[in-house]
């Protein structure tokens, strides 16, 4: 049984994606994205997002989105704003500020991962009012389900996309786990960026049951020859394309994506339904999508652990020695292949 | 039947590799490298270069193996030496500036795509004269095979990394072909790399069978940290490393990627063994692997494409109308699914 | 009179350093710093810090110095502590990043300015157990003094310095102020910097008198040839060097500098001196040196303004309008060139 | 006797300019430009380049102008069409790949270091037809006089910016001699830049009487805020601008900056028509300006420098030892100051 809980990208990828990976490579085509699944994938993922003009560009791993993204939007003498758990600041190796040539990250506080208003528009008055001194404003990236696995409401991201916007800036969609959420505000895509005043996504499909594709999205089609010309540079344009755009077909067809999400924040769910049911065991962050931030005994771990559950404890939270009731941070994730049983498997070991 | 001739990159994988894929996929497995398919992929490739110690990291593109190589070879404020036609200078659209944080590429005269060591010697004595106001030699860069589709003999190899060891600089060698060489020359990795003084491979795997993955080896493992720090920051750090790792594993065993470059070569000996004897047809550089550059009556071409065949013409050489009689240049490359018989109706398409 | 109090670089050059100019003026030189006026001025800022091995490279601002010197110090993955306030931070417009190649500065709590040693110490832990997925930590920088006005003690630079060297990194100190702050302290230059941990500084002599240059002076001579090709390759080698050199030859021989600078200190003791005694004035930060950042009642601030004062308010703080009484911020600051009598001026004009 | 003809940069700065530094410093002056000197400065420059809406930013080194105005007109996946033997490709270090985020340069084959309009043409025509693998040409840049000494005429010029214009590529004018260019032409700062298709030029004063000002100027004023973003993100906004901009005042005012450059052309004049007359000597390139490539006898030079003149000899032409007959190359450069006398001088030690 697998009781990997470490990560979304522990898991397989789903059996439909590996079809038509399998299916792309029975004929011949012409590289670089001049060939039809590319075409039906772009017009896929366009058709899904209600955006037929939007750019979209596929590449393989979520960091190169993120960092492609931003390169269109922001000059190199200017300032992303994301909360100081963003995934571009912590998790990215300073991808963003490589892509972007050398922008300023400038981090705003957050609950849950999620951005204070009042945190940023201050942050934002301030970094307007220094002249050529400091580096300027030019957009606004969040991130949806957060690090900290908690969803922004429509309305949260309407609020924070209407302060960047009144102040010139872009915005930006970290969508790693950008299903997840989706199927936890059972809104579509549309809702949840363009019509929220989201300019740009990071539409992602590793996490969430392929072997490794995101796309970029743009609603603004301006941006179309820089990106691809990015996209190039950076080394993230494919020769053999067909075998990235197969993933994301199949991911978007049939609803299949959202069907994934569905089956991970279930999972998710009924993780969190027996933490909550569990003596000495807490959950930290509200937790819609498929990401959970608990503390449990630290003997309850060394059960798990014992029984073969891999995942992540807080760096700096000894788990082997010390006292086994002092509790001891985790997080858990869920990806779209986890069973109840295996859920049931996990919370079984904790309690031994 | 398949008459795409255009490159090595419009094939399919070979079925081995997609298995490998497909094996990878059934059971989870730790991200971002750790996991018994990378560590064997990478044991793997250290055997085929007889070099243990090397440092041996995948990514799926080969613009990515050569700017991340680069990169760590050469500082922004410094050169690296390559062909005036190499896929660096004129097919990554900056690639390797981008990643070396604006250091110059400085072009050499080549013949078939070869450097030619005077100019080399000449180029790097003059640059070495100018104090503080040139940027610093600090690195070779050679393709083999080259893209003129010629081949460096090991002497030629050595004799060119002898010059530049001299001067102080760094080796690199942009093996996105380097199967074809090794068949060609019939020579060892090891032979045709540390052998012969280069310290950096970009070893290719796409063209030649995979899906899109590359090792980039280095020779002196002084750059371990630096090669998994850039290559994460650039976005080239696969969270599901396993699916990179488990094509180069299937690609390296068994020595199946030189049986897949012997089939390659043998059927482009094939084509030019036709071209040869095709009257009003011409081979214009030397051509012992598998990328044939060869001038056809425009005739011919309209003839070949009637027929469904699909290849590159110079640009600038206009194939629609005009004298049929007019030569007019193109490139044809045969991957390693090529079949006899698929080659000769290619060359029959021609005759008409 | 000049009641010009916004900043230490509104006033004049000093009467010998434009000497010193106009002397360099009456012969030919050789360019690029091979000048005999280089040679000196070197020798000078070497025997000044007592270090006879050291690197000195001059040029005309802070900006250039302070990112000149952290680019040799620190790689495009990797990352800088500064406090949240650093000029660096603040007021270059993102030049470090730009000349660092995209490296981040990761902030961390202030009082006065100062740096909080266990904020900088948990900061450090948390970012070393990042793996590859966060920037490497690599430099501290410190201001000194801050741009708050306060000086850091001998002890509390040696603290910080401690904990950066402990986990191998490179220490720099921002000295646009440093001549004050070594006023301030009674120590000498050797003390404050390479005997306290200090690896790399910039030595301001532009807001003390020089009408343009900075001394980049790295202890570790390792960095020699890449700190003068980083100058060169980011415009900052000048042609014509000696005006350069002779501004600093003149401002560190004989003491001018810190002559100079214990003038600008005692002009401030007597203007912090006048404050305390104002109904309604209050200092903010402690000030030893030349920089007095305090609060007054709106209408002296208007009564200033009215009578031909110069500073500036905080972004925010209105002064025009509204009561009187209210208090309003501001940031006064003497360069050596204040006289007693423009202190006094000054203070009696807020009292009206 | 002042016998130093090694570059224009070794002389002195005319007594004007010096008067007019000192002045500046005579009273306080409100920081970064904020200046009444700056002020008239960029006000004057306008004036002389009849070009009222012209952005004008002042740097203190041509590398510094050239490479600002070049990272404004170029993004980081584009490139610049130079001569091969441009100031930016030889002799700065990287800057302009530096400031522009690493797009490139595209050296282009020239006479007298013209470039020649045909190779342009034809290597402009090549990188359009790369699609996104090929950086996207974006700018030319021409220097006027060449670093060969010569001269483009105005319809040269014209010629080669309408090619560019012809492709959406931007012109840039290396004008680190642009007064010794009008002075020879006999042409106006607008003839030879906006009305001949130039949109951004490096206007010199460094070479020609001044202490260290160039001017960046930019036609087309939709750049200003970015030039000026960009200057301070490079360290090259003096806080004390007021000593850069004296110095442009100066040069500009009552047609100073011609006048010196009429000087330099002069004594340049004078000895060429010396080495005309001289058995043995040959003079390389046209030579309308300031600056002369020759040819002498060995002996010619050792006895020159014997008697103590200073000149710069071809990298790789010994000129110690070996046949006294043999033609060495040497550089040889008259400034402003050049008395007849000098310039007599010189020549009468080549003869001995």
């Amino acid at each position: 049984m697998n009781l990997n809980f470490a990560s979304d990208n522990t898991g397989p990828a789903h059996p439909k994606v590996m079809e038509a990976v399998l299916r792309a490579n029975d004929h011949a085509a012409m590289p670089y994205g001049n060939d039809p699944v590319t075409e039906a994938a772009v017009a896929a993922v366009r058709a899904a997002f209600e955006a037929p003009e939007a750019e979209v560009a596929f590449v393989a791993t979520g960091t190169a989105a993120n960092a492609l993204a931003l390169s269109c939007l922001v000059r190199p003498f200017e300032s992303v704003f994301c909360s100081r758990v963003a995934h571009i600041e912590e998790d990215e190796c300073g991808a963003p500020e490589f892509y972007m040539g050398g922008a300023k990250l400038t981090l705003v506080d957050e609950t849950d991962g999620k951005i204070d208003a009042g945190d940023f528009a201050a942050k934002l008055t301030a970094a307007m009012d220094r002249g050529v001194h400091g580096a300027q404003p030019a957009a606004l990236s969040l991130t949806q389900i957060t690090e900290r696995g908690a969803t922004y409401s429509l309305d949260e991201i309407a609020t924070l996309t209407g302060i960047a916007r009144d102040a010139g800036l872009a915005t930006h969609l970290d969508g790693a786990r950008f299903a997840n959420a989706c199927a936890a505000l059972g809104c579509s895509p549309a809702e949840m960026t363009w019509k929220a005043g989201i300019d740009a996504v990071s539409f992602g499909g590793t996490k969430n049951g392929c072997l490794g594709v995101e796309a970029v999205v743009m609603f603004d089609a301006s941006h179309r020859r820089e990106l691809a010309l990015r996209r190039k540079r950076a080394g993230h344009l494919w020769s053999k394309q067909r075998y990235l755009s197969a993933q994301m077909l199949a991911y978007v067809q049939d609803g299949r994506w959202l069907e994934m999400a569905r089956s991970a924040n279930a999972a998710s769910a009924r993780l969190a339904k027996g933490l909550r049911a569990m003596p000495g065991a807490r959950i930290l962050h509200e937790a819609a999508g498929n990401l959970i931030f608990a503390e449990l005994p630290r003997a309850a771990h060394a059960r798990a652990f014992a029984a073969g559950a891999s995942y992540y404890l807080f760096p700096g939270d000894t788990p082997l020695d010390g006292d086994p009731e002092t509790p001891v941070r985790c997080r858990l994730v869920c990806d779209w292949s986890k069973s109840s049983a295996e859920v049931d498997a996990l919370i079984a070991s904790w309690a031994g």
